[in-house]
C-alpha cells in the first residue's frame, strides 16, 4: 500500500486531470470527489474513479471544459445544463440558488441534465445539510438491474440519497444503491469463481441465481428489498429520469453504445428548509432529531455514515493508503497525459 | 361472506358513523377511505377499519367533527392542522392549494399536523395523480421497529408513497410499510401458533427471532431490506416527524398510552407538477414513462398496484363480499350508536 496525506492526494489527483486536459474548475472539483471518497474509506468512489474518469474523456465521452448552464426555471425549480461535462460544477452552479429558493419557497428542486455523472450522492447531501437544509438526491444509472418478478435489465443501481443537518456533529446521511448489490460486488465474485448469494441476480428466465457470469451476461442484477425496493428503483427513473426530461437508465446504457464510459444521465435534488418549515420552534424539533439518533445509537444500531464518519476521522489524521498497483496506474497515466 | 354494492358498501358505512356523531364532513370522507380500502381489495384497510373508528371516538382520541385549518406557510409549503379530526378532511382542505403550489413554483409540500390516521396513503397519492401532479408522501405510525442493527421499537411501520400521472391509464402509484410486513400479519401468526419467518423480527437482545410472541410482546419488528429500509425509515421520522414539528413514531405511541386508539402524528406530502419542469415538451416525455411502464409489463413483472387495480374491477362490477361476522360487528355498532 501507498500511504499519502490528503494534500498529497489531493494535488495527485488534481496532476493527472490537469494533464490530461480538464478544465482548472473541474481538475479542482472532480479531484475533491475521488478524495472525499477516498478520505472516507470509499475507494470504489476514490482515486480508482479516475481510471474511468480519463477513460470515458478519451472515449469522447465527457466534455472536458463544459460550461454549466444555470436556469431560473420556477419559482421552486433550479435547472443546470451540465452540456455534457462530470455532474460536479453542474452541481456546484445550481447549489446556491437551490438553498435560496429551499429558503423561501420551503421546498425547492434542482435538475441537472445532461451531466456524466460518478460522484456518490453524500458528498452533495453533505453540502445540503451543511447549508442547514434537509436533502434528498436520486438518479438513474445505466439498466442491470430487473424489476422484481421479471428477467431482464431495465432499471440502473439507481442510488437514492439523504440528508439531514445537526449542528453539534456531521449530518445524518445515507446513501445506497436500490440494486442489492453493486455490480463491482457481482464482477469480484465472478472473477475469484465464486457463487453469489440467492437475492443478488436472476437468470435470462427469471429465476433466482447464483451464478455471477449468468447474471452478469444473460440474467439481470435484482433490486434491494423485493417488490418495494423494485418500486423505489422505477420511480428514480420517473423522477430522476422523466420527470427532469433526461434518460432513464436503458436510454442511458443505449446512449453508451458498449463504449463503458462512465454514464451520461441527469439528476434531481430536494431541498427543504427546517426553518421554513418550523420558523421559532426549528431548535426545538431540532433537538428532538438528536433524540431519535440517540436512541438509535442507545440499541447498538448505527447511524447510516457511521462507518464513513470513522474512516474520515482516521484519513484526516493518518491520510489514505492506496494499493501499490492502483498508484502505480494512476502514474501511468500521469505520464501517459504528459506533453 | 356478505355481498354489497360499492353503492350499499358506502352507505351502510356513513349511517354507522353518522350514528356515532361524526360530522357529515367526516361522515363522507371516511366512509369514501373504507369503501376504497374495500374495493380495492385491501380489507385491512376496507369496512373493517369502522371498528377502529368508532373505538378510537370512544376512547376519546379524535374529535367527531374537528375543522381543518388551513396555513399558507409559505410559497411551497401548505399546512393543515387537523385539530385532533381524521386525516381525511385535513387532506381534502389542503390538496387545492398544495396543486396550486405545485403548477407554479413547479414543487411544493403539505404538511398535516396532528390528525388521526388510518388512511392507506394510496387514495392520496391517486388525486394527486389524477391533478396531474406525481407525489410522494409518508407518515411515522407508532413505534413497533427496530433500526437494523437494533433490538428495541423505536420506528413506525413508516409508509411510503408515490404516485405518478397517466393519461390513458390508472396511475402508477406504490404505498409500502417500510417494516418487513404489517404488524397484523404477525398477529396472524401468533393466534394461528406458527412461526414467522426470519427477517421479520428480532428478540430482546436483537436476534433474528421467529417466535411472534417474542417479536411482538419483547423484541421487535424489522424493517424490510435491512440497513437500507432502516434508513429510509428513519428519515420518514425526520421528515413526517420532526420536519412538520409533529410526533415521531415513539411519541405517538407514548401519546396513545395505550388506549389502542389509531395512531395520532403528522404526514408529509410532496407533490411535483411535469407540465412545470417540462413545458411544451410534457406529453413527449410522460410518453417515456409509458415506454418504461409497458417494458415492465413485458417481462412478466408487475405494476405495484396491478393487483389493486384488478380488485377495483370486479367490485364496480360485481360489488365487495365482506365476512359475515365482520356484517354482524359492524351492524352491532349501528344498533349500539342509536337513540
Amino acid at each position: 500500500m501507498i500511504r499519502l496525506t490528503l494534500t498529497e492526494a489531493g494535488e495527485f489527483a488534481e496532476s493527472i486531470l490537469r494533464r490530461h486536459g480538464f478544465s482548472e474548475a473541474y481538475v479542482r472539483a472532480i479531484a475533491a470527489t475521488v478524495v472525499a471518497g477516498e478520505r472516507d474509506g470509499c475507494a470504489s468512489h476514490g482515486l480508482y474513479r479516475l481510471l474511468g474518469c480519463i477513460a470515458t474523456l478519451k472515449a469522447g465521452k465527457v466534455i472536458a471544459d463544459a460550461e454549466p448552464e444555470l436556469v431560473d426555471q420556477a419559482p421552486g425549480l433550479v435547472r443546470v445544463d451540465a452540456h455534457g461535462g462530470f455532474s460536479q460544477l453542474a452541481f456546484q452552479a445550481g447549489l446556491p440558488l437551490l438553498c435560496e429558493k429551499a429558503r423561501s419557497q420551503g421546498i425547492a428542486a434542482l435538475a441537472i441534465n445532461r451531466c456524466v455523472h460518478f460522484s456518490a450522492l453524500w458528498v452533495e447531501m453533505e453540502a445540503i445539510a451543511e447549508a442547514g437544509l434537509a436533502g434528498l438526491a436520486c438518479n438513474p444509472t445505466q439498466a442491470y438491474v430487473a424489476p422484481a418478478g421479471g428477467s431482464r435489465p431495465l432499471f440502473g443501481t439507481n442510488p437514492l440519497a439523504f440528508g439531514w443537518p445537526r449542528s453539534d456533529a456531521l449530518p445524518f446521511i445515507f446513501d445506497f444503491a436500490t440494486s442489492a448489490v453493486a455490480r463491482g460486488e457481482i464482477e469480484l465474485h465472478r472473477r475469484a469463481g465464486k457463487a453469489i448469494p440467492e437475492g443478488w441476480g436472476v437468470d435470462g428466465e427469471g429465476r433466482s441465481c447464483t451464478d455471477p457470469a449468468t447474471v452478469l451476461d444473460e440474467g439481470a442484477m435484482l433490486p434491494f428489498g423485493g417488490h418495494k425496493g423494485s418500486a423505489l428503483s422505477a420511480m428514480i427513473e420517473l423522477l430522476a429520469g422523466v420527470l427532469i426530461g433526461d434518460l432513464t437508465s436503458a436510454e442511458s446504457l443505449a446512449f453508451d453504445a458498449g463504449s463503458k464510459a462512465l454514464p451520461y444521465h441527469g439528476e434531481l435534488i430536494i431541498a427543504l428548509d427546517p426553518q421554513r418549515f418550523l420558523g421559532a420552534d426549528t431548535e426545538r424539533h431540532l433537538a428532538r432529531a438528536e433524540t431519535l439518533f440517540s436512541a438509535i445509537e442507545a440499541q447498538g444500531a448505527r447511524l447510516p455514515s457511521q462507518r464513513r464518519y470513522s474512516a474520515r476521522a482516521i484519513s484526516l489524521a493518518e491520510g489514505v493508503q492506496i494499493p501499490r498497483a492502483l498508484y502505480e496506474d494512476l502514474k501511468g497515466l500521469l505520464e501517459a497525459g504528459r506533453g
